[in-house]
């Protein structure tokens, strides 16, 4: 799948697409949903690169595209771009080969182009699509192995995790973009002690580091996506923060899993970088030695051989004191998709092998995303060991679990020898206090 | 809420609806989404009166309503009802109010609308409305009781049960309306002494027995729905069926709770009842003897007072071998909403005590609604003690869990001294042959 978008010799027109460490060069081209900040314009799509976006609703209406490259471009004039998540493959890639070369140095339009950059500062954003279902994962053994052994001391790693690829439904209604403030939940608690439960503000707020996978293509309903093809349903990645209020998760969790410790707020970043973008950092995937395979149905050659993708995953974190004290933000952790036991394509097979149907702008979230290291643990319940270890902050601060006004950033990357290095930008979100219950 | 359109003595012109035990009756009204079967006209909402539709978008077109009802019948008149449902118990009350008049026997109206009526059995439905999100509750302590001690013969009643409206996320993507089949799901199970599992059809195809609720006006995300307002979100109530692959679900359901043993399918009825059509059937809610009240956002004399609804539900079977012989469908149990553990109203307000944003249109199931008694049980789990006793069905057949072929029928009224008898239709199913894995 690598052709000359990939090229790590092309440079753009637009300057600051060529820097060094930047998230968006010309090899990137994540689309996102957008308008002018604090405007009453109409969202549509853009695409970034560099410190700018091209607006593809005024490239549109130019007219200077022409073939399936047009076609996919007048669906990136939306609101939302399930519809151009729908088109699949050959019209995304179409598109990403044309803005490659309309953005690339030297081309012909770039004095036509130049008056549709807008500003990154200057912009603010939506969902990229109308998600019409949301479903949350739980890929990382490492994560799962040690939030297990919190909840469950005897049996952390249960007998389906190594065979089945582990999900519930999420809530598709509040997932946010970027920059969306996170009211701090109320719930049902049951404080250590107690005989009853008590409404309370939740005292045990966290966050979780995951990658979205947006839907492009959809399956109907009753048929299956074998894993071969997996990866032709897949539009682009994202990041994900599944913000979860830990007490109410613990009391409310059994038997049917994770409702309101969840479904209060779930954060992505505007940007979606597609599976075209991602090709080069694609790795071999498997089990460690002495591991069983998967069953059949996730399992083949292609898998082995590449089912895996090298994304490198970093919590931020700064506090309101930080902020004021001007201590700059904070890495907590940091760890690789590449670890996941489960591949995209291995959970989006798995997903509808019953029958579900898949359906454009569905968004799966990977689950949190931990290392084999205690340091690369993906959310602050492991990172804490439960809140039983506080942290200490920069500025002096410790923290078992997250405060009003602190700001959690979440940022990931690919870097490889002989590619550009492209990022994702940021899923970023800060807590507001309660609404007292 | 009780006025001149629950009056039992009215009658319709439209003869059917004054049988002595039907299910549209002029004092119901429900509301679907529909269009004359196997054309290819636009759905549109009907409401259902005897044994027809009146059409409402043509109705919508005749304007021959005024005010808030026809700002309401406008509404009616797109393919899902979302819109309608957005508007507010104002809205509804005052199209069903003009509807009712305009249905009278005796209307100045009959000879207009009389050519707008569309036989029910020459209509097809969609789901009423475009779900956003389904939430599935577990709302019947009698269900949670039973189906515990299969899974967890040690502790079948969870210790947060009695205290939290336990729910999770289900398939917004995968509802369907009343009538289309439903193909057995494949999935990984672990047949009983395996040491690993397989993928195979599964071989514990059951139903669940619930009701539906169509959310009305949604909040904002952030906000709560008090208690007190609960009910002015509620649009109205259907039926739903909840199928459930329960060899599936056993093998998966830790620690995240159901996924794919529940998302391959989820049957409603065409038709919603509204809370309007619903009031006379009101009854007191409240705890048994020496069970603690529920928190105090989840109680107040108004649901003490009138919280729960008498709603007589059963489930009915035919075989495809009974079908062939002629053998007439048998009823398999029967149970009513009023011995619900939680009321609708807070099942809503709880899933919003978090600030979770609900929004016109969103699903909730009540979750399986078991009585007491095991010949009330809502599942064949329960039923047939996790298939450890078999049924014995009228031609002779056994049954532990579905077959191919098998048709599912929930049917669901309300019946009250001195009120109209009115009926929620019926959500059907036919199961049909897994697809090999």
């Amino acid at each position: 799948m690598l052709d000359a978008t990939h090229d790590p010799a092309l440079t753009s027109w637009v300057e600051s697409a060529n820097a060094a460490a930047g998230d968006f060069p010309l090899q990137n081209l994540p689309f996102a949903a957008f308008r002018r900040a604090g405007s009453a314009e109409s969202f549509r799509g853009g695409v970034a690169i560099g410190d700018v976006v091209l607006d593809l609703g005024a490239l549109h209406a130019l007219g200077v595209l022409q073939g399936l490259a047009a076609q996919a471009l007048a669906l990136c004039a939306q609101p939302v771009l399930n519809a151009f998540m729908a088109a699949g493959h050959e019209a995304s890639a179409a598109l990403r080969a044309a803005l490659s070369g309309a953005l690339r140095s030297g081309s012909p339009l770039t004095g036509r182009l130049r008056p549709l950059l807008v500003p990154q500062h200057a912009a603010e954003y939506r969902v990229a699509a109308r998600v019409g279902d949301f479903t949350d994962f739980y890929a990382s053994i490492h994560h799962a192995t040690a939030v297990g052994r919190l909840f469950r001391p005897d049996s952390p790693l249960l007998p389906n995790y190594k065979w089945v690829p582990i999900a519930y439904h999420g809530r598709a209604s509040s997932v946010l973009v970027s920059g969306q403030p996170v009211t701090r939940p109320c719930g049902q608690v049951l404080p250590p002690g107690a005989t009853q439960p008590e409404l309370a503000a939740s005292r045990r707020l966290d966050y979780e580091l995951e990658l979205g996978v947006f839907v492009g293509r959809g399956n109907p309903l009753g048929s299956r996506v074998p894993l071969a093809e997996a990866d032709g349903h897949v539009f682009g990645l994202c990041l994900l923060n599944d913000w979860s209020a830990r007490d109410v998760q613990a009391w409310e969790y059994q038997p049917l899993g994770p409702f309101l410790a969840k479904n209060f707020a779930t954060t992505v970043s505007p940007w979606v970088v597609t599976r075209e973008a991602l090709a080069p950092f694609r790795v071999p995937w498997g089990r460690p030695a002495g591991e069983p395979p998967p069953l059949a149905y996730l399992d083949d050659a292609a898998q082995r051989r590449a089912g895996a993708i090298d994304i490198q995953l970093e919590v931020w974190l700064d506090s309101a004191r930080m902020r004021a004290a001007g201590v700059p933000p904070q890495r907590l952790s940091h760890s690789s998709f590449r670890d996941s036991w489960w591949t995209v394509a291995q959970m989006l097979t798995h997903h509808t092998v019953n029958g579900c149907n898949l359906e454009p702008g569905d968004l799966l979230g990977s689950g949190t995303q931990s290392g084999a290291q205690p340091a690369e643990a993906g959310s602050l319940l492991e990172l804490t060991a439960g809140g039983r270890q506080p942290l200490t902050l920069a500025g002096g601060e410790t923290r078992t679990f997250l405060e009003d006004g602190d700001r959690v950033v979440l940022r990931g990357w690919c870097e490889r020898a002989g590619y550009a290095r492209i990022g994702f930008g940021e899923a970023a979100g800060t807590v507001l206090a309660a609404t007292p219950p």
